[in-house]
């Protein structure tokens, strides 16, 4: 009789090896982006899209191995960003864009739908990721958002890795941020500006709770210590068990003002209609009409996915509930 | 014939002089806080509530005269938030509360409900008016949200009036927070964490278009660059003239965490309830739910007001589209 009751343990705690959880536990699924923009297939070299893809699926694995062996959703989204954040091809952690002045100043946030907790930084050059300082600000203090110096003195405080500014430079930046000052490259300068490749991810974990997050080196050539949608709980990241996770990559502004991922849940939740159907309307009308370019990435509480951009191209990739694994960077 | 066309257009473009405006014009509301709290009249002398009566009146009257005299809702919440900025009243501007470390850091938004623009600084210490800083942020720079120093360069850059730190303070915040550090009187400290006199308002103009706008000085003993909901368009501040103007004052991380004004105005929207209805969903069911205290204040595109909060008191002040003027400090 007791050794019944080990075996039982045992397959009760044993972690689920396939993306197909046992009975009574919530199919899993997750969502990763690198960011929209004027992504071209005529323009990318056959080495860098490989690479991204490589990096997209890392990142994808990393986090779904997370919710494939009982993880929640919050440790899902912080492992799949910190891997994108630790690769100096997208504009978040190592590889931000520059800054006006030629420094990189980073904006982080997540968010746990179970409890709606969450935390962000906005404005830090030294925290090495800066996405786990937005969670340590979720755990470990009673605020939501911290900015700048205090963020660093803050994260710092509860033993995150902290680095030399120069750890964020790239060459590949530095030519971009170089070139948009000459004259002469305007019109480089007005396509690197549409380029928006902030990182993000959503996961919906065995508990069926789901959590959203997102990580930017935010504008080019940003100035006087502006912050993008990215730290912006509602704007850049929000997420609800009941109804959502998104994490959004864009024309920051404009998904400000339009609040977009908690507009794109309040659709769902109050309209009563399906999340990327409310996630098109959004992206497809309202910011169309207001002239700004974007995506998001979106997951319901049964593990639906929606990755919906007007932009050329979304780095995108997802597991859904059946284990199927997809990583896009063009449109269909 | 051309003496008559001068004569209507004389009629057309002078101003209104009444709270009810000639037939064809919107007919103007406007309402202001002075923020939520633990607000007992038995705690209250009689000096103090008159001095914050006065200044809530002269506030409201300032913010009127704009709208009867054809001015924007945008240009009457300016007005409305810089007089109560301007006097040590209250927790905005002059009479900031200090932050953990004794200086003064002010966070201010402003949005225009016609076309969703909108502006805001955070972690200022030395504009004298930050909601003119978020006013210019919308009007003269590309980005939304500027923060710390660099809206400060931004501010000084656009010929706003940058004041020494000193200015801020008061003997009032500087005995609340010099008691704060004293481990005998936790209780006190306890009590004053629980108000927040944020300030905000909301308009209504002739042309039916709605704008909201919220400053503060943050929580007492803030730490760490920390950013609470004033500054966060859909948290502290929304306005959008389809639907809804609101302002916010309460427990700000809660407020962003629950998208507080966007979420009140996506269930009007979306639900087609009356907005105060909105507004009283929120605050009474979700945010006492989530142990949140606070207020809003809500106008609609009708001139409908609402002034709700869950705490035991909120500074509040209103003239609806009749022109009936209240101003009212505890529970009814």
């Amino acid at each position: 009789m007791r050794e019944l009751l080990i075996i039982l343990l045992l397959i009760i705690s044993s972690p689920d090896m396939n993306a197909e959880p046992a009975s009574g536990k919530h199919p899993v699924a997750i969502a990763i982006h690198g960011g929209a923009g004027t992504i071209i297939k005529d323009n990318m070299s056959a080495e860098k899209e490989a690479a991204i893809r490589a990096k997209l699926e890392q990142a994808l694995m990393a986090g779904h191995k997370v919710l494939i062996n009982g993880g929640d959703a919050l440790d899902a989204v912080t492992i799949a960003i910190t891997t994108l954040e630790d690769s100096p091809l997208f504009n978040a952690g190592k590889g931000a864009v520059y800054t006006y002045d030629g420094s990189n100043e980073m904006d982080a946030s997540i968010m746990d739908g179970g409890n709606l907790n969450a935390g962000a930084v906005a404005g830090v050059s030294r925290i090495k990721n800066p996405i786990l300082a937005a969670r340590a600000v979720m755990d470990q203090s009673p605020h939501v958002l911290l900015s700048g110096s205090g963020a660093e003195a803050f994260s710092a405080s509860v033993g995150l890795k902290l680095v030399e500014p120069a750890y964020f430079q790239t060459e590949f930046r530095r030519q971009q941020w170089e070139n948009s000052h000459k004259p002469a490259t305007a019109a480089i300068q007005s396509a690197t500006d549409k380029w928006f490749s902030t990182v993000g991810a959503v996961a919906l974990d065995q508990g069926g709770d789901l959590a959203a997050g997102t990580s930017t080196g935010g504008m080019l050539n940003k100035r006087w210590g502006r912050v993008g949608d990215s730290p912006i709980i509602g704007a850049g990241t929000y997420a609800d068990s009941r109804t959502c996770a998104i994490s959004a990559t864009g024309h920051g502004e404009f998904f400000i003002r339009a609040a977009v991922a908690h507009d794109i849940c309040s659709r769902a939740r109050y309209l009563k209609i399906p999340l990327t159907e409310a996630a098109e309307a959004v992206i497809h009308k309202d910011l169309v009409g207001m002239g700004a370019s974007g995506g998001v990435i979106t997951l319901d509480p049964s593990g639906n996915i929606g990755l919906v951009f007007n932009t050329p191209g979304m780095y995108r990739a997802s597991i859904d509930t059946r284990g199927k694994a997809t990583i896009k960077i063009y449109r269909p």
